[in-house]
């Protein structure tokens, strides 16, 4: 078991994200020795647990403190995640995650699909046995509901080079932004506050979320493949067409095109052209503002938060300024 | 929308699942035309029906008289079954589902994950919204860890000539009967019986989910494909050994050892030899025995219900023995 070293600086945060890993752990109860090992590595592979994170630090907002409860209800969404990450790297074939090769590739696409329907059903049993009402439920279902249709809106537009910066934003808010939204809202919500400083809660982590998704998509046309820990050329490849090759076709098609035609033919050399392409048309940096306005929005409404006694408001901001400085 | 005749002479019936088959339809809202295409003609493809026919039945026990809750279970459990098949079909690697290709084999696979796991988001969405309590949630979520368990036991006994009698029966529970189980359950629980009853009703409905599928493996071994409507040389060739197989091999071993141990290199005519000797060995006429006594056990207990003004009491007799006399 081995929490994010990111997290090393937080000793609290460590220690309850430690109980979190702890329990989803625990929950794995299953005969089959090749699904139990894929989850349990997949779980120990040093994912960062920020939407857990974020849920825990959101829980200060209530009245309530029940620490069982909060640790549950992280567990339950860091295992949608996981289910999710599992599921769409049999979607995309990929061959490596955190660093490690996927279930996939080491098992099968076998042990990949029950492995994910394994880790939805262990979230909705944490979710059903700790939430404090069907509405919690519901309305993680419905959060659900647009993750997998902000996936489906994914596939849908690969290889689409007309693809615009709204439809980009449409698929992120479901694909990323919608479980971040969701663990900001249920953290304050199942602790006590009211419905309306949920959601305003939810609208900070949805801010959060695009921005850590345009993010995670630069990365893709800046870092190596062993600083990442996944394979850094398969998008284009896949035809996920992310923000900064979606401002660099608006600046230059015709440069573009020519290799993008290719769709999955495209060589190692193709892809790298277009990496540098995109670089030099100004695709990353345009993407960078982009991250930069919807992290202010986030860093702005933190800090309008109100004070809750600890350093809670201290911590959203350093965790969440840290989240786009990060280089991997 | 069709539902299948063999609900013809069971008019109110007939109507009922109408609407629940409806509200499935209804259900479904997603933009990626592929994957609510490839769901909605999966729905229409004439599955029997059957667990939402037992809980509609087992409803009328309870004192509550709500229709539209009741759809809306039946339609939410059938969802769940619709998904663990379409997931069953990934794993499987099979081509064809009720008599039409599935999903992975018209679309693909990235279409048929997804699209297993919009599924079961559907059936959460109906039961959280509809159901009563977060208790039956989470019985609902326990079902579905049994009923996945089951198939990971299944994928864990693969070719294994040495498979027993109560192994077959232990996934099979899960697989299939836990499903019938918690239909005939939360048919009655939901609409108001008591705990205890409720119990009853879902012992009765592993009977008759134990029977169903034994049968349902024996007509792998009597059936031709144009009838089941799905392939029946493959489960032994992936694999799958089931009962007939089991009592076949402990009637005479060597016999099919040759056959069995060229695994998925066996050809059509190993199959052909395998189906053969099941048959002269009485494979099949001992698992018919043990098919009949599940069923047995079921309809006594089914006797022994109170009367409940209407007719359910008869219909849930014919129906079950209809299962077990049924050819394909």
């Amino acid at each position: 078991m081995s929490v994010h070293p990111m997290w090393g600086k937080y000793p609290t945060l460590y220690t309850e994200l430690t109980s979190v890993l702890d329990l989803m752990e625990h929950s794995i109860q299953i005969s089959n020795k090749d699904i139990s090992t894929a989850i349990l590595t997949m779980i120990n592979a040093g994912g960062k647990l920020l939407r857990p994170a974020y849920l825990l630090l959101f829980s200060q907002f209530g009245s309530q403190n029940d620490p069982e409860k909060v640790t549950a209800l992280a567990a339950s969404l860091e295992m949608l995640h996981t289910a999710s990450l599992i599921h769409d790297d049999v979607v995309d074939e990929s061959t490596l995650r955190r660093g490690l090769p996927t279930i996939q590739a080491h098992f099968d696409k076998k042990t990949a699909v029950y492995a994910g329907d394994y880790l939805f059903v262990c979230c909705f049993k944490l979710l059903s046995t700790y939430a404090s009402s069907l509405k919690s439920v519901q309305l993680n279902v419905s959060g659900m509901e647009k993750i997998l249709t902000g996936e489906m809106g994914q596939m849908a537009s690969l290889y689409n080079t007309n693809m615009t910066v709204k439809q980009y934003l449409q698929n992120i808010s479901g694909k990323t932004a919608e479980l971040f939204a969701l663990s900001c809202f249920i953290g304050a919500y199942e602790n006590g506050t009211s419905e309306a400083f949920a959601k305003k809660c939810g609208k900070i982590g949805e801010n959060i979320g695009i921005a850590f998704q345009i993010l995670d998509d630069i990365l893709d046309y800046t870092q190596q493949a062993d600083n990442i820990g996944k394979p850094v050329l398969l998008d284009v490849r896949n035809g996920v067409y992310s923000l900064p090759l979606i401002y660099a076709l608006q600046k230059d098609a015709p440069a573009l095109l020519p290799y993008l035609q290719k769709k999955e033919q495209m060589t190692d050399e193709d892809v790298r052209m277009v990496h540098s392409l995109v670089r030099k048309l100004g695709g990353v940096a345009q993407a960078e503002e982009a991250a930069q306005k919807y992290t202010d929005t986030a860093l702005q409404a933190i800090r309008k938060l109100p004070k809750n006694g600890g350093n809670t408001k201290q911590l959203l901001l350093a965790i969440t300024q840290e989240l786009v400085t990060r280089k991997n």
